[in-house]
């Protein structure tokens, strides 16, 4: 046998890796698995922030996209927004630092959450073509803009600032952000046109306005003149803290009694139910959280599962609702029958969430084949890893022919339809950092489940309704046709009794009619 | 419209995530997703490290693994291995700390690969059960043993020692580790069970001792005494370099030219061909390679894709060979046939890479029901995402009804068989930080599918021609039973004509018998 290899030999190749290190060896976790969905990436990061912020700052939002190619497989991506801008030293370390950000640390609905996305865009940016991201940011009229181009050091996972400088802008406040990637650009369910429709779509509150490769803009226009309602920051619910994360709290907190930390650090949690959780632990209320030991501190834990603390609020989540939705869904699809239902919170492991669904039938939807769905969170289009998420278990597992739709088991319905699911979260579990798939969870689920059962009905009636005005309109055509013939051979009766009886039919016949234009106006009012 | 939030209190919010943070809150990423996963992960991380140093020190390994059930859900892991131990002060590092390793900087075959593993265990266990893990390691007989309990600051990503000391120990050399998580333990496809069968299985050269929870030992004995050939370190194939890498390459070499660089920091370059990139690229190749600018580094780029390279070596891997695993199946699946295929090397992004192939056919193998498929990359099994891996789709894609088995479209074959799919790499392109799928390069799909092919000729014509010994032989009993009936209905023929065609008949039928018996030998030989 060889000679053995010693630790102290080993030892000397131990290193740290930088988290950049490890994201560019690894950027197909980030979504950059290809240079087609790259490009859909860097918009898509980059339009996420521009919306997350003007929504934050309340201002209506006004986004300009433009994909300007360069080479075939080379494109400068340029958005810009109207939002509150970004203060100067803020920039380099917001656009050239992995894991940095005002997101990943709070309970609120947003569409970032993990301090990556847009300094991943520039990661990628500057591995396939060697460049860096330019911003150009403004806080206000009084202020001058402030340009900055940034590559990051990967090494240090730190920005390196190539270039900085003031630069003359006319426009009060917002920021813009360039950067030239290696991408392709194609059409289809997964492009970059797909992706700003649908957020035009979920987002009707936004102005947007898009310029294509081929120099043609698009204009999508606000279809609500109201920002969103605010999303608040929670606290977390006792439910949903694990065991570990409870020490790290007991151990870093400012409280001086246990109860009070147990009052002051999570929500739902009053002064009776403190004492509660306390007494089936065995603790002191007053005694000092930062010197429970760590098996105090496990039933602490226990006694917090096993007391009755009321659903964490969940006024602090901002879905669409309703009349939104159909506004969106009208906007941008083709159809000729809608209809939406915006669910009341749930939680799943202490975290509030809301799950919308809307429903767009016949018109211009393609007639055969799978329906289409379009997923969305936390109003951001998912356009990837529809088999891994779970709106798509939930659609396959609702029973679509009660509704009015074909479907073979296991499989989405078959129909003229396109199915919207948006689900709203402080925590949006997704299955992966490139957040195209929605995490399996049964409370999820279930609610999911729910609201496409009900909007299945309103389907359902509507189909059931249109489709029995149909029928019956057939019949009575039918019907109308045979009247003279029928009232004929009815014999060797006198004319006159002949017209009574056709009279008779007529009316008869009208009363069907009555029955029908009923039938066709409750339609009509579902439609809405 | 309510008061606007200003860009100086939004910079307010910004700070930095630990890594460590982010894996907490995101631990699904790391394969934690629940107590039943999260036990089969910590035994994995364990005993892959055990395997990967023992081979880098040149060790037959004695691996001992035993899972103490505490309560219910709650487990003591502990994994000991006689690999040459670890020195002192690395180990809070390489326990305590997220993206420490020597494996990430490096171009290797080995099991871990990205400094993640084991010190997502410790996170793991210290969030569900507040506890740190314990740590026993000895470098030499003439050392003495080091104990520690470590805990992740995970704020700052750094170990806390909360126990050190020196202790006894009746071990030469090796390192033992245990820790207490929140886990379930259940038998089945995706357990501890499978996991530590298949990494026999597919490690014949280790000693596994498997203590399961309800004190049962299992002792999965070396199959084979020898170490596996000896995986080197490569530097990377020009092929697979990026823009933006090559850029930081030629920033920080120190090299004084950049012929020199190209010859001295990759594979396969030699000074002629460092030469022709170089006048391709219009750059003087004495030019100093620090000094070259974005544009000149560009053209470089270019000129490497446009220059005739030979492949990277692929004597750096380190694959079974078919021998052993032939060895390795055998030992573990009670099968009737069994065949093995390994293929040279292979390339993709400018990788080597290696595909192994086994099919083990028939005796106690499920007959019902689709093959058992055994995933396997850099010696360690693959329990999850099956459904997501590239082995599964090379299987689903090859024609298994021309080798003897039945199968519907887009499906898994039917029948008594397990498949086994063994890549081996420097760098294995896994779908995610959890390490559970192989993601889909055309180059890998590519050799996979040729390797199942080679295998399922083998396998084909044990099929075939067992099958037709089998209709053959069904053929001759009933010919011969009519022998006798046939030869009297030839008539009025006399006593002895009737004898000699009997006779004729009878010699006819044995050579028929001959074909017959060369066939089984054929077939048993195949089986080998």
């Amino acid at each position: 046998m060889a000679e053995k290899i010693t630790a102290v030999e080993l030892a000397k190749q131990q290193r740290e890796i930088s988290v950049s290190e490890f994201f560019t060896k690894n950027r197909h976790l980030l979504g950059f698995d290809n240079p087609r969905k790259a490009l859909l990436m860097a918009v898509k990061e980059a339009v996420d922030n521009a919306l997350d912020v003007t929504l934050e700052s309340k201002i209506l939002p006004d986004v300009y996209i433009e994909l300007n190619q360069i080479k075939e497989d080379r494109f400068r991506v340029i958005v810009e927004d109207n939002g509150p801008g970004i203060v100067k030293d803020q920039i380099p370390k917001i656009f050239g630092k992995l894991l940095y950000g005002s997101k990943f640390h709070r309970l609120r609905q947003s569409m970032g959450q993990q301090g990556i996305g847009i300094s991943a865009v520039l990661l990628y940016g500057q591995l396939t073509t060697g460049k860096g991201m330019q911003i150009t940011s403004k806080i206000s009229s009084k202020k001058p803009a402030n340009f900055y181009e940034i590559q990051i050091d990967t090494q240090k996972n730190q920005p390196i600032i190539i270039d900085e400088k003031i630069v003359e802008w006319d426009k009060d406040n917002g920021t813009r952000v360039e950067i030239e990637i290696e991408g392709i650009y194609q059409k289809g369910r997964q492009s970059v046109d797909e992706y700003v429709k649908e957020i035009a779509l979920i987002n009707p509150h936004a102005q947007i306005t898009y310029k294509m490769p081929d120099g043609e803009k698009i204009e999508y226009k606000r279809a609500v003149n109201e920002l969103p309602k605010e999303s608040k920051e929670i606290k977390p619910h006792p439910y949903g803290v694990e065991l570990g994360i409870l020490i790290r709290m007991l151990q870093s907190t400012n409280a001086n009694t246990t109860a009070g930390f147990l009052q002051s650090e999570f929500s739902r949690i009053s002064q009776n139910i403190a004492y509660e959780i306390c007494e089936k632990a065995k603790i002191n209320p007053k005694s000092k959280p930062n010197n429970l030991s760590g098996e105090e501190a496990e039933s602490l834990y226990k006694s917090i599962q096993d007391t009755k603390i009321i659903a964490p609020p969940t006024d602090c989540l901002s879905p669409l609702g309703e009349e939104a939705l159909l506004k969106g869904i009208k906007k941008e699809i083709d159809a000729e029958f809608y209809c939406a239902v915006s669910r009341s919170p749930s939680v799943y492991r202490g975290m509030p969430f809301a799950i919308e669904v809307a429903i767009a039938f016949g018109g211009n939807l393609e007639k055969d084949g799978q329906v289409r769905v379009m997923r969305f969170a936390n109003r951001v289009p998912l356009l990837y890893q529809q088999g891994a998420c779970s709106t798509t278990e939930s659609i396959i597992e609702t029973a679509w022919r009660n509704y009015g739709l074909s479907q073979s088991k296991d499989s989405l319905p078959i129909g003229p339809a396109a199915i919207i699911v948006h689900m709203v979260s402080v925590w949006v579990p997704f299955t992966s950092e490139a957040k195209e798939a929605i995490a399996h969870y049964p409370e999820i689920i279930k609610d999911m489940k729910l609201a496409l059962q009900d909007c299945g009905r309103k389907l359902s009636s509507y189909i059931r309704k249109t489709f029995k005005a149909k029928e019956q309109k057939e019949k009575i055509d039918l019907f109308e046709k045979y009247i003279p013939e029928l009232a004929a051979s009815l014999g060797d009766l006198s004319e006159e009794k002949k017209m009574i009886i056709e009279e008779n039919l007529r009316k008869i016949l009208k009363k069907g009619l009555k029955d029908l234009l009923n039938g066709i106006e409750e339609a009509e009012e579902l439609e809405g």
